[in-house]
């Protein structure tokens, strides 16, 4: 049996940053950890076209390892297929957001997310509703990077550094989200330099779905 | 050029309710209104997993109509597809739940809805979260018929009248909504039985895309 | 039959000015559209005591009118007397607040205010506690500008311009509407400004109206 | 100087209730209370018309009395022109329904509404939605009673008592408001049969004021 | 190091139920579960004074386990000292009804809790204020059962599953929580009667545990 | 019988600066008002372990004043022991910032905080989720201030005034709360400067102590 993992876009480099974000958690997990790549998805999920339109090849892709998996965990911040997976499936499925905002609920009391480009954040709030935690949010701001400006450590965390003292500051964020699959590295100099609490999603629903497994234990 | 109203399941019957439903309107609207069935639709929209999968033929539907489209209409009361049709598309994109609740906070301070079964109710929820507007909603409450119990006019009028009353007596909605598409060869015998407005909702989309292309006039 | 815009201030510039924003809609419009001028009303809706005062002519002129009338619009962005007229007719009765919000829910996910002053900013916080929407507010801000200064195009623009994109780029908002009868002729160039789309109440609300027309048809 | 209690329905019997609800309270207050009715409302406030209309003449009388004044309630459980009141007036002006619920804030957590009517009820959670405190409402339940019928003791009590035990037992109430200005004399034995403290609002209104008066040493 | 699950109050056979909860967890645990029973408690925790006044017991407790301590799970649905606990510690802490809700959030839209009387409700209701979850909430209601009462198989299960069907039918839950720590005992049953899934909070509690200790092998 | 101001923290300065704060009530309160210090209480309040940890002492103290006690108000803005004391004794039991946050209500729509330090605010959030009021909120901001710093005049005033106008501009806030029991001094300068209405929570406590004196002539 195994965790997976599965990075609905096509980047390969995508699925290895986000392999390298949980690495270390396959040392306490009870089953292995495996990341795999949609290949019928996009190179990025941009638009709500994207996000409707991996779900169809998520389940597909769930459905054949079904015998195998002890848990799904889908790693694009948009929590694309979430619910379609859930009915389908009687193993944890658990989506990166909801898995980031739960854990943030944990460690803070206002949560800050930090997002690449202004486009995602609407989609972000409306999530928010769905969940009904609105009152728990500090502020969603955009870093103005794309995916491939990660590349440019410098700048990104000049850019993270930034955007976190202002949600700090201006709006009293108590804990920070990075609002995107492929910013693990950052994380703990996030942290540093703001004083703060950093959750990366793709690492908060790992860890939920190896709390989950512990959980099913019970049933 | 046209209004679109789409049903995005493949019951061709349904499509004909729609159509009746709507049908006074052609004489006050400024463009024609045509009712098209999606093809690659399941007969009826009862999962998440039916929600999101037609997602993608919907787009393409609408993007072969749309030098002719006045205006869309996607005719199932889970909205599928909204936020994609509106990225795509420059012309008013409705949404009938979205219209309905929309319209019932015009008639009412409390929305009641009726539903067909109890599989559909927590999906609204999640999309009056969406919406940021729980606060209206008195309850949404199961009718625990199916959709080919509608044909039972009789069994239905009495479903609902009981089911409206409730809603009205027990969680003090003002103003009541049928949960589904095809409900409304029934509306003015709820509003008879229950002495509340009754929002059909392909009715009030329908009604709400003629608007919109009133406000167009002053772009 | 017609539907009655009724602007309750006693400024009969601002009913032409109105009249000016809606034209376009007339020739779309199923019934005449009429524009008057509560000759009863303060030259200007400043206080609280003035939104309540209106109401008495307001419900007057409306009684007046009964038998001719489609459908009124309060053409006042506190919407004064609106559910005293809903309590008294059975025509549509749009509020522009109201009917400026909704239609801003259609547009985005949430919506900034531009108000002329600061005193007018409460008031507009507590109705959207009224309409249980405040979810959806992103901030509502004063131009610091009076009624007699949106004569001053280019200062009116400039302002207009420097609050829309604060709205924007600190609050979040995704969709503007200028709080107040009075702006419409700045719509268009608002939108250019911020990228934004701007709702202007009075436009709003008669399309609602006549979208309202439509919706009838069918009762 | 004086703490006027104004009752803004005409009915004089009414005024003589209030009178002897607060009348307790006159042996701690600083300064005289004076109930007074306003001679130009309607027997009884049962319409917005009816809210909105006595607005100006309280106004009015409040203006006359404005050199003895040292509060104001207002007496009804709409709580007519208590912005505009306070707009026009530096004393504490106190409304019997905003009282009342913060009383009961101080009282329970959820609080349930005894309303005469189903009419005023959508006008109650409009209010409290003004207030932005609708999620300590636990609900707001008619009595079917009309004013009127509130002479007929027997027949008062058992609905109070029958509806107030619903409040508590199916939707977690755990203290209660009689929401309207005639039912003080109710209130005791109300808390005796459900076993919850009771806030009668005129009785909640005249005491803030006296807290008022208090704090206002401090200026 | 060890995951401590404390009991905070001072009755040892409610301690060895929580133990029988947790045991099936200890095979995919990383450390050992040891559950420890707070002997300065009271018997139970009943009251507001019973709550706060465990903290500082619980305080000690935890220091003088801190150089063992992987995680503490603080096993009383009052969710006692977890804030003080937080501040003090550095390793994770957490609370069985903070766990219960976040999990219960993840299984369901709306969650029902059944609490063992009615005092304990509205400390809840607080609560849910405290995480800003109240939408998530269907409804809370009393079993009408002292804690003794636990000890009676069939009273309990007849209780619980009349109770558990009224939160699902006549409050729309569709997952649900017992609201204390003494009843795993009967969760598989409860979900048998009902078909919802149902929550223990020491398990949820103990799995998130788990879970925390995963994600700090990131750190 | 005598109000009972406790200041839960043991410094006989902060006492002293609180009595000086509610002298001038003195006059007009129908008992005596007497102000104790906690000699067991922490110099000041700085942690979520001295708000739990004064619980037990404040309900001794106040049992030993039981017979004497008209009321207790709680001088401390994180209300410690307000939910147990309110167990324990039928008497009113006032805490100064649920009073503070109930009379900003009724001073505007808004209220703004201004709180020494960060640390505190997050405590304040999570309070106002358990009174409901979120939406009341405009923003609470940290003054930067330690409470020996008070007794520095200039800067104390100059902070204020910055904070107060950045609450009242950027953050739309029409009312002030200073979040700490010793600003009382500085309320009518703070008032001044920003041109709102500040409410000392100490005074709106004992104010309201004596609101509730009055209405228990009514019992």
């Amino acid at each position: 049996m195994t965790i997976y993992v599965i990075n609905p876009n096509s980047s390969e480099h995508v699925t290895d940053g986000i392999d390298d974000a949980i690495a270390p958690m396959r040392e306490v997990s009870p089953v292995p950890i495996s990341c795999l790549t949609l290949k019928e998805g996009p190179p990025g999920i941009e638009t709500q076209a994207h996000v409707d339109g991996v779900v169809g090849p998520l389940l597909e892709l769930a459905g054949s390892l079904q015998g195998d998996a002890s848990a799904f965990v889908v790693a694009c911040f948009s929590d694309p297929g979430l619910a379609a997976l859930r009915e389908a499936h009687s193993v944890p499925v658990l989506g990166i957001a909801e898995s980031a905002y739960l854990q943030a609920m944990m460690l803070g009391q206002r949560f800050g997310i930090l997002s690449l480009g202004r486009t995602s954040i609407q989609r972000h709030i409306r999530y928010l509703g769905v969940l009904g935690i609105r009152d728990r949010l500090a502020a969603d701001l955009p870093l103005g990077l794309g995916v491939l400006d990660l590349a440019d450590a410098d700048r990104t965390i000049a850019r993270l550094a930034e955007v976190g003292g202002t949600l700090r500051d201006q709006f009293g964020a108590d804990v920070l989200i990075t609002g995107c699959a492929g910013m693990a590295q950052y994380r703990t100099l996030l942290e540093e330099k703001t004083g703060l609490p950093v959750v990366d999603p793709c690492q908060a629903a790992t860890a939920a779905a190896i709390g989950q497994l512990a959980l099913r234990t019970c049933a």
